[in-house]
């Protein structure tokens, strides 16, 4: 077989990067270890950035997402026990976010792909990279039980943390820079009414909360828990139990409670590997970088890495600037990087860290009182949250 | 002898304290360990926010400041080798900095203090304060080798971190918060013009650099520096060299050099003690808190308990107000954690920390890219830098 750029992952970002290339006339095969069903199975993130929303409608996969996703203008934060509204589309300067979850997204692109006709072979396995510092790179795999090759001239691994694409890179070429946080969150997904219109992130002496949604009708909490802490220990009622001690009584009092859809402890970690690119392989989203998922920048970090590549094979295929090649890796990192940062801010902002010292516990709180009671303080929090603006390709 | 308030400490918070309150019609005693030409020779540091001038202005010490400061209108940044400049007075909606030395703002005090003919006991020692948490405190000293002791209502604190005033707390009332850093500033005084026309704050992988002034012909340098190193190891010579290598260029050959008036090594600490007061006795400035230099929040955060604790003592005195005296440690503690918050920042923003792992490294980095690349970043650096509002006492 042949192709212009194989795709390693069919998430949701290589099933996006895929639609827009297809759209964009450059031919594409998406390799998937997994079926559709254990694809769509993940729970993940469920808030989107305005330009990953801008970038979803250019991929003409965004009709049911504008139907039925929710934008929120806004977001709260409830700190020594006050709720402080953050306007973000007022501070942003017009920008908002959508609350549409990761699995209808990855969904409605699985749709419109299929509708293209554009090529993904699910449930393949020993996929292996091969030539990648030539021109002439090309992808091996089983399907079946039999062997094949693609050949092309690019590969976008789009694989998540354990995929094949990093491991196919020298380990002598990367370097790695990780940080791992002493705790875990324990989500529950349930089919009740949100407690508030907008999302509350959360900081209480015992820990952190987050009340997020995926629709009017289905709630999704999180609690800050330690590491050692199992979810079989978390009984329903325990979860809802402690959710409620950590909010204020008139806020508790609102919450609806219900039968949990899921629950699940996700450990917290920032992790980026440099460069995200070698020879004809480029690394996009969790291939390259995880973020703690306190300001909900996993799938939009994803969208910001797509969204450099498509622009630079754009230019390749079509105008033929190869040159633009060189600046993917510098480009992606330098919005990654933002959105590392970011997320390391708001999860040192509104977690409980047992083992820190009394200063560096006063210095978190002054953070609070300083970020969330001024103007600007505010801004910078809203600016990421909405999204910071790509750098123009050129 | 008997007065209203005693104030233990003639530097710049005790004086302008006494002349505050002076003024104010509230009589007071200032006792000081030192002579006061010993006083006026310790070099500290010379920025002051645009609320400490205005309280300056308020004592009737501000004749010469207004004269001979220098009003900047903005500073720069420089960092990755890029000139940023901050224009502190468009970002904070109108405020400057004035560039006026601590020695000269004391010299002023003390002539104000002597015209306005309110006593200031010089030389003292043995002070010590008794009946704290009475209604009848009183202070006692020795005076020319004679015992003395002055009756009086209430005692402010100034005399720094080593004075007498904080050891006369019992150790269970107060709560210690402290944070060390790693290196030290080496500080060189110069009869040289400035590099430039702002302060300049650089960073550099050999470390950071400050570009200081007192006034138009007198330079002040820091370089960051080892803790174990000396200052009598560092030659001019060696001082000049090694800022200009830190320097840019084309900025470095903008620079005059000369010979040192005064060359030290300072070491870098936070430091905050709580409540900041105990029964009759209240602290103010060093004797409470310690920042880092880098923001030049020292002087300024002084400036800040006297502006609170000269307001409270008004309103105890002319409208019987005693109540408000419970509130001065939590007012004077706000302002102060948030002085202490930006020093912080402004410290790990651009020294260099040579035991951070490669991922804090890269979170530095990403905080000046976006601090400084962010109109909502700077414009959180500029507000502070130019000095957080005062909450009103009432």
């Amino acid at each position: 077989m042949k192709t212009q750029v194989v795709i390693v992952g069919a998430g949701p970002s290589g099933l996006l990067l895929g639609q827009l290339l297809h759209n964009a006339g450059i031919s594409n095969i998406i390799l998937e270890r997994q079926t559709p069903d254990y694809v769509l199975s993940r729970i993940r993130a469920g808030i989107l950035e305005s330009s990953t929303v801008e970038l979803l409608r250019e991929a003409g996969a965004h009709q049911r997402m504008d139907a039925e996703g929710l934008v929120h203008d806004g977001v709260e934060f409830l700190v020594e026990g006050r709720r402080i509204p953050v306007p973000l589309k007022a501070l942003s300067g017009g920008k908002s976010v959508m609350v549409y979850g990761q699995t209808e997204v990855t969904r409605d692109l699985m749709q419109a792909r299929s509708e293209a006709g554009a090529p993904t072979f699910y449930n393949v396995s020993d996929v292996a990279l091969h030539n990648l510092k030539s021109d002439k790179p090309y992808v091996t795999f089983s399907k079946d039980g039999e062997p094949c090759r693609i050949d092309c001239d690019y590969i976008a691994g789009c694989d998540g943390f354990h995929g094949v694409s990093r491991k196919a890179i020298p380990t002598d070429v990367l370097r790695e820079y990780e940080c791992v946080y002493p705790f875990g969150w324990l989500g529950l997904l349930a089919d009740t009414p949100p407690i508030h219109h907008e999302l509350i992130y959360a900081h209480h002496d015992r820990g952190f909360v987050l009340c997020s949604q995926r629709s009017l009708t289905r709630s999704r909490y999180y609690l800050q828990v330690p590491l050692t802490d199992k979810a079989e220990a978390w009984s329903d009622d325990r979860f809802w139990d402690e959710l409620k001690r950590r909010l204020p009584q008139d806020l508790a009092g609102k919450l609806v409670t219900g039968p949990s859809l899921e629950k699940s402890i996700a450990p917290l970690r920032s992790f980026v590997v440099e460069p995200m690119q070698y020879g004809s392989l480029f690394l996009l989203g969790d291939a390259a970088h995880i973020v703690p998922p306190t300001g909900a920048k996993g799938l939009n970090l994803a969208a910001s890495d797509v969204n450099y590549l498509y622009r630079i094979l754009c230019g390749v295929y079509h105008q033929g600037r190869r040159d633009l090649l060189a600046c993917y890796s510098q480009l992606a990192l330098r919005r990654v990087w933002k959105g590392e940062r970011f997320s390391w801010f708001m999860t040192r902002l509104l977690h409980d860290f047992q083992e820190q010292s009394g200063f560096d516990r006063r210095m978190q709180q002054a953070e609070r009182d300083y970020f969330l009671g001024s103007q600007a303080g505010l801004t910078t929090i809203a600016e990421n949250y909405v999204g910071l603006p790509f750098e123009a390709v050129r």
